[in-house]
């Protein structure tokens, strides 16, 4: 992943790897129908991130890290649109029964995993995401989900914010568009968050 | 601004205008001295984004509107050292009394402008912002400042999810990279800002 | 309501008034079945405020004054339980389809009002209300609701710390215990909210 | 501390111990010069408070826990003003330069300590505080300070939402007037924390 302008980060004293902590979780951000699907909010790489998103929640499963997902989930009645479904009406066709809104069945969560409704772009903004994660002890969060450029690089600053060593599963974040998919983790790995195979996660010690 | 993948944002119902409210305040990001260094976090297009800022604040000073300020402040003993520092260690450097986490003098804050320590990226994570916006009435916020595809970026997506209206100022804000700085225009014009030109800004009637 | 310690506070320069702003709206804490049952959270002069409220919704309504509700929902699935669920485990049955987590009738909200799902104390603390206050350029809140020493409280010093005038509807809170309802009404009134009862509300200007 | 509305608590499911985490840390809430001042916000027994803090410092110290002190400060200028100074305008002569806005000799922070801004209620509102105790993998919140019924209240709170298991240190908080002293104690313990002597916590293992 070489780009023409790293130099400058590097220069700058930037792009270093916050490492991996004690203690990781995982979140899978926005993986509901709706973003599956290119008719609606999903196209470019969000198939393949899906399908490498199995493997990653079936190994945190099996190491017991603490599993997240999120929905964005707005009322259908118009009491909490915002800022955001100004910008993106479509956004109001997730509401809390709608087949859009479910997370896609390959990763459909389990017991004790946490489920987050969500409206703004961050897992963390106004969610109960932070204190799930701190009852667990929790030091690193690695972020899947969709897309790369919105709700994946909004949680990732917020995650970077509340101060969790962030990892990129870059296998797992994709987007409808591959322009912008690239430049965001060209911008997280300079100044959030370190970005990891699933090979090279699976294969951390512990 | 067209860009090749800008269709399919429009089909997915993204990239409306979310529009000027009743009340508008600017806030005036990271624009301090080592920013505006290229020895230290600067270059680019910032030197010009902090000339038309000059423009743009006075503009907002003889209008009334409420003027925010940001400077990335650490505590220089490692107490408030955190994950965005193991990214990016010479941010230590940007201490209380250090000349480098000054504001420029171009841009030097007047009595009753909040001049806000932030350490995240965020003009809005862990600061007083949106209670000085909110003992304002403020319901529109411009953003100007550096970088752009930092903490910029981090303060629109804030911005929108505290229900601001948002806008970029375009010609006001800049970046050490050009490419991450055009990325990241792209990105918050599809998802959670109005992007304008002084030009534009300076007409709006009112 | 006098009280033998006042005269230190207003030695202090405390006990002032906030005053009402331009755009009030109200909050009806925790009005749901459970907190309206002696056998489960309720008892005290819960029952007189929920009687009382009954005036102040319809007042709102016709005021066209912003609405919002509390609910506490828990995931039934441990996923979200944390130090309030250790502090008070019964408050685990209050589910998404439990009865007991549902608004009381004589409350119902109707379409456009804002319905909070919230674990914690305060009705801001990781939810959405702030920003549909925002989005409404709401600057003063009212509150109601229950328990006037539990959620009451915690929302009226989080509504002060987001900077909106305050009001405390004292004929609209209600606790299981008198004691405390009266001790946490004059901590409200000397440092975070002025008291109003319903006449008081009702024969505003405007 | 027996109370006659204690039954209520104890039928109703509340009262429960959250206990010890693992690794605990100390907050001390205002304790600056203008609240051990009678003539300012002090009074009552903030005095044997900081008094008895001291020994909680040294042994918080020796123990290797994180610590953490919070100063009330505001601008000067009034851009940072809010509906907290517009209930208690006393508070706006604490400005960061104030005499009266130093932490009280007695217990100057050493550095490595986290030492707070902080211009509303709860040491966690708008501030830092939540991320330095996230990077030292803190479970356990011990707080101390002043007032018992205002800052170190609402800073319980908080805790308790942010799930830190809470402990009130009940030698080490203080409050200018003893009855909202001992009913916050009372809505604390009930709801939101442990209390805890000074004893008892010098002679936790580990």
């Amino acid at each position: 992943m070489s780009h023409p302008e790293e130099a400058i980060y590097q220069a700058q004293g930037m792009g270093h790897s916050s490492g991996m902590g004690a203690a990781p979780a995982v979140v899978f951000v926005d993986f509901v129908v709706g973003f599956a699907d290119p008719a609606h909010f999903g196209g470019g790489n969000i198939g393949p991130a899906i399908e490498h998103s199995q493997a990653l929640l079936a190994h945190a499963r099996a190491k017991g890290w603490p599993v997240a997902h999120t929905r964005v989930v707005y009322a259908g009645d118009g009491s909490d649109a915002g800022v955001f479904t100004l910008k993106a009406p479509s956004l109001l066709k997730l509401t809390e029964t709608s087949p859009l809104s479910r997370i896609v069945p390959e990763l459909t969560p389990v017991a004790g995993e946490l489920v987050v409704r969500k409206r703004g772009a961050s897992a963390f903004f106004d969610t109960q995401l932070s204190g799930f994660l701190r009852m667990r002890r929790v030091d690193t969060l690695i972020v899947a989900g969709c897309t790369t450029s919105g709700c994946v690089r909004a949680t990732v600053v917020d995650s970077l914010q509340h101060d969790f060593r962030t990892i990129v599963a870059v296998d797992c974040v994709g987007d409808r568009a591959i322009g912008p998919h690239e430049a965001n983790l060209f911008d997280m790995r300079q100044k959030y968050a370190d970005l990891m195979t699933n090979a090279a996660l699976f294969s951390l010690p512990g």
